[in-house]
């Protein structure tokens, strides 16, 4: 898209960067970038033999630039969000070769002494992915062409990204128009754009969403990565903003199974879903009048399958509506009925 | 408040700098600081004769330090935002006087050539009032101790802060513990201190709020400037995180009489009078259980006497709350129902 500037933006193809992490937690966003991307990871950079294994080719600097390969993701996090001395080497060493860095750290890329000099001699960019674009717009409301979907949560840690890339590839495989709309740092190094809404100044916040999904062909959906949850204390903020932006035709609701209260805010209950799905809709309405919702994801992971299946038939039974694990059985449920009834 | 240090800071008592500003329209935040705060203007700056005259002693600025006055306030904004050369001599010549200054405008104190090293030279402060505090938390929407009102809008611009003056100057005169929190750049500089909250990053909005009205005495008031509406297209993921995050016992809803859409959201219509107040104490009950309104107060400039107490008194009727214009005739009624039920 044309307008479509003022979002974060990374280079394919690319290259893992692992280190010397051995603690899986530690590499989600690479986990996720292989899940997800597969095709634009050309191979891995491991510091150390016994790092985590992502399954891709491990490749020196000098191999990937070889093979093609335009940025460095960092694939990683650490305890304290710091970088390594011996991440920054293998930093320098990428710099120095042509190639992009992309983090997603809390400390910034921009940060570490020389580096933003050795890039510039280079002509290579340091993505930090958490810091929003420069200039946003204020929320305008204006209707946009074109559909779009928004994963929201009855907490933060949902489901909503895993929902909105499976949504996104099931729609593809059917042959819709369809774009993943990032909106936190991991989305954003899975699409190679985004904007990190959370990072955004408050002011601009339904202006930040508005320009995430931008006016596109009428058939086109953009499936945008939720944030935060409506009845959530400290960002209930954030979530309202990121819903009267992107103005959804459609959400789908995330739960996690046996969660009771919100994550790490544990003296706030959770809302009921169903309650849950009506604060949505009621306050979605305000920039999007037919706003309705098409079906429930549950991350089921701590239940067994005999207690998944009755889980989510309840669901179904009680409110009419599709409910899936996407992990478990996929979103095709949810893709049928809008394929149905869009 | 110990722990109340991660807002702006302002020194009083005051000089006004009025500049050669000749419209009122650019004076409104000297205006209302002489109207609010009367006792720290020791005096205005204005350096043509036909400048907009506040109704302070005109000081020159070595006057104004020989009086006692600690800081200069940029009363006045310009079109553009930007600094004439005019102004900027001034502000070379008080900060060499050893005033702070603090100014509210878009374009900031700190990036005019040379000002900052001469502060730093005499050892004063340049306080940009937009620009928030570095250091802010998340919301954890643990209650914290004392009483809390917001005032809340139908819309942007209809007498938030103006209403939240008033009913401190209320609750001081009956002998409350009352204190003003000021939430945008004029209330910071009328109240001396504050969180210009629109420009506070999405994540940390509702964490500002609760900074912003700390723990405190258990009969003392804050009373908190509302920013946005909670219908508004463009802002009202402001507005929940301040409500969310400033916890309110009670709010008071600001409306303009006459206004029937969305200042310059021309296409987004206000919600009716009972219908907004649902909608806030609905989302504040998050944060605040108990959360009622305890009044209305409406800017009935546009009618004559007769249509304004038609008015008042119809929804009144309608809602069995005070209904009041705050500058007509004060917010007595608003205060007698928190003195008679609280």
């Amino acid at each position: 898209m044309e307008n479509h500037v003022a979002t974060v933006e990374l280079t394919p193809p690319y290259l893992v960067f692992v280190g010397d992490t051995t603690t899986p937690v530690f590499a989600k966003t690479g986990a996720g970038l292989v899940h997800w991307r597969r095709n634009s990871c050309l191979g891995q950079y491991r510091t150390t033999s016994d790092a985590i294994d992502l399954g891709l080719p491990d490749l020196s600097i000098a191999e990937a630039v070889a093979a093609g390969v335009r940025t460095m993701m960092v694939g990683v996090a650490n305890v304290g969000g710091f970088y390594p001395e011996t991440w920054i080497d293998a930093f320098f060493e990428a710099t120095r070769a042509g190639l992009d860095i992309a983090a997603g750290m809390h400390s910034r890329l921009i940060g570490l002494p020389g580096l933003a000099d050795a890039a510039a001699a280079a002509g290579t960019r340091l993505v930090d992915v958490r810091v929003p674009p420069n200039k946003l717009p204020i929320g305008t409301g204006r209707k946009r062409t074109g559909r779009r979907l928004l994963t929201v949560g009855t907490d933060c840690a949902s489901g909503k990204k895993y929902t909105a890339l499976a949504i996104e590839r099931e729609m593809k495989a059917r042959g819709f128009k369809s774009t993943f709309r990032a909106t936190g740092q991991t989305g954003i190094m899975i699409a190679g754009s985004g904007i990190p809404i959370d990072a955004v100044v408050s002011d601009f916040l339904a202006g930040a969403a508005e320009m995430l999904s931008p006016d596109n062909e009428p058939d086109h959906w953009d499936v945008i990565e939720g944030q935060g949850a409506i009845y959530h204390p400290g960002y209930a903020g954030v979530t309202l903003g990121l819903l009267h932006g992107s103005q959804p035709d459609a959400i789908v609701l995330c739960h996690e199974a046996g969660r009771t209260t919100h994550e790490m805010w544990d003296d706030f209950p959770l809302p009921g879903i169903a309650e849950c799905i009506d604060r949505y809709l009621l306050l979605g309405r305000t920039t999007s009048p037919n706003i309705r919702c098409v079906g429930i994801s549950v991350n089921t992971s701590k239940l067994d399958p005999v207690q998944r299946a009755r889980y989510l038939e309840d669901i179904e039974a009680k409110l009419h509506l599709s409910c899936v694990d996407p992990v478990a059985s996929g979103v095709g449920p949810i893709v049928d009925l809008i394929e149905r009834e869009f």
